[in-house]
């Protein structure tokens, strides 16, 4: 039987930093990435959780310096590729240029699913000095299938090596992945990929929902680690795709051991899905609009669950958080 | 827009028992029952890990006689049912009699995939005294649809009020799942549960595909609390249902507030997929199987997972495990 190649891209360096405040250390990062070179992961993705340049005081400072972290992960991978995210304002192509010469080979251009032209210049120049680049769109469950498509064609002609959808805040069912995957599937020539967060628990079934649409490329991390509920959880994934009949060309054991040995003893906490990641899945909001849906819920004495439904229904991004107080005083008329 | 009722079955205070090593106090079921009670869940099981009577040398004492804890549940229910789980052979109808005695209303005849005649009698005398009765499938996923459904077949001659089918080991992806239960939705005329586990992580998204195939009764837990990898997330498969347009009847921010502040204080530990548990969900075999595959791995150095794998190959049942060193001893025959 012919076996379906699936890449799997690694986030525990780049996603998982949020869930330890940025603060992997160049032994972790060695024994991390080493490790997963190891075990045949693919893509390895490292940078402030944020993408390259990210640490600042908005989104959190890194302990260590990340061009640290990637030159030292380099020298412990032999087979894997080494990845960044770039999220267009926070890093620039300056940022780009000393990722890659510190040893990144594939750079993630991150944009909101509705803005891929403000990445066009990030994939086009990745695409001029020899690296991999690639498309990702996030928070794609606010576009409809016929949305994304129509961004990941910017993406696409800008030269992008393949597409990533993600699912940023959690809020995909599989009917919503299958909907989105198989649109793009019939209307890109290029590979599709996808990236989970675990809010409603699922993640693994959502990327196997991807891989039956004919994604190629999927996202996931050791123990899930990753920000809110945390992401798919790789030794979960490999086992299941494994058994499914696909071949992700890992040492599934292995996988197992990285997950339990090296970044299990560095997690700060478990990645059980609690209250709060479940609301913003449920909701499908961002995480940076809890704190100010708090606030607006004790003034206006609402519960703040109903907050985040509403910001959900009416399409909030980030950005528009002073809007809360705006939702929640129409909410408390309303009652 | 008719929404389809979809009937929640809460086992915190059943499979959650083997969690905390059969520890739940009379205040602790108190509370929880009380409050899964209050926020609209249909069944509220209750009882030894292991069924009525499993309290004992071999499947570990409770702390709380389980009849104790019955009859103070009962005193905090005002709408939801109580049921006990029983397992023909550790408990009995007299046990069975006096666990009606004590409030329960329901009982679930749990027996092997393959066993269902030794249960017969149970439904039929739980009938008899007006109890609901629900044949009970476990380790669902060693038998065909076809199996699966001629066992069926004898709980609902047998009187049973719905039959529900259990993946034991957390070992089926959804197709497994919508395999068994549309061909016993087109075979059988009373309605059909499905219980999970969350071993490959797959048990939010097994439930709701239960339910795409019409299944009307869904066990879940609290924060997942159960045997292992643990079950269905409670809070999260009634916010994933409602997103869907099903409907539980359940105040699903009352279930959240359960989960978190009555049940997760509780918890001797996170309920996170650790190696052993996606070992057991990947070869599919029982937990039991575990001590003596460390063993016979290590008399005829192998690696326990590949004989974890060979046991399920093999279908290996509970009971079997003096044949783990045979298996062992035939694999290392082929090293």
């Amino acid at each position: 039987m012919f076996k379906q190649k699936i890449n799997i891209v690694d986030t525990t360096l780049r996603d998982g930093s949020h869930a330890v405040s940025h603060g992997f250390t160049v032994e972790q990062t060695e024994a991390i990435a080493g490790g997963l070179d190891k075990v045949g992961v693919d893509i390895i993705e490292i940078s402030h959780g944020d993408g390259i340049a990210g640490s600042s005081i908005n989104y959190g400072f890194s302990k260590t310096h990340e061009m640290e972290l990637i030159k030292a992960a380099k020298n412990k991978m032999s087979s894997a590729k080494l990845a960044v995210l770039l999220l267009p304002g926070i890093g620039t192509i300056e940022d780009l240029e000393e990722g890659r010469e510190n040893g990144a080979e594939v750079v993630r251009v991150a944009t909101h699913y509705s803005e891929a032209d403000v990445g066009i210049q990030h994939i086009e120049y990745a695409k001029k000095i020899g690296m991999m680049a690639v498309g990702f769109l996030m928070m794609a469950h606010m576009g409809t299938p016929e949305q994304i498509v129509e961004q990941a064609r910017i993406f696409v002609e800008s030269g992008a090596d393949y597409i990533n959808i993600a699912d940023s805040a959690g809020y995909m069912t599989p009917d919503d992945v299958r909907a989105r995957i198989s649109l793009l599937k019939n209307s890109i020539n290029i590979p599709i990929g996808f990236h989970a967060h675990n809010n409603l628990s699922l993640a693994v079934a959502n990327s196997i929902a991807a891989v039956g649409e004919g994604a190629t490329y999927i996202d996931a991390s050791c123990r899930g680690l990753g920000a809110g509920a945390g992401n798919t959880q790789l030794e979960v994934l490999s086992a299941v795709l494994d058994r499914m009949g696909y071949n992700t060309g890992m040492d599934i054991y292995g996988a197992m051991d990285v997950a339990e040995d090296i970044v299990e003893p560095i997690m700060y906490r478990p990645q059980v899905i609690k209250t709060a990641p479940l609301m913003l899945g449920y909701a499908g909001v961002y995480s940076s609009f809890l704190l100010h849906t708090y606030k607006a819920a004790e003034r206006f004495n609402l519960n703040p669950r109903d907050i985040l439904v509403e910001l959900g229904k009416r399409k909030m991004v980030g950005g528009q958080e002073d809007m809360i107080v705006d939702v929640a005083f129409a909410l408390s008329q309303k009652k």
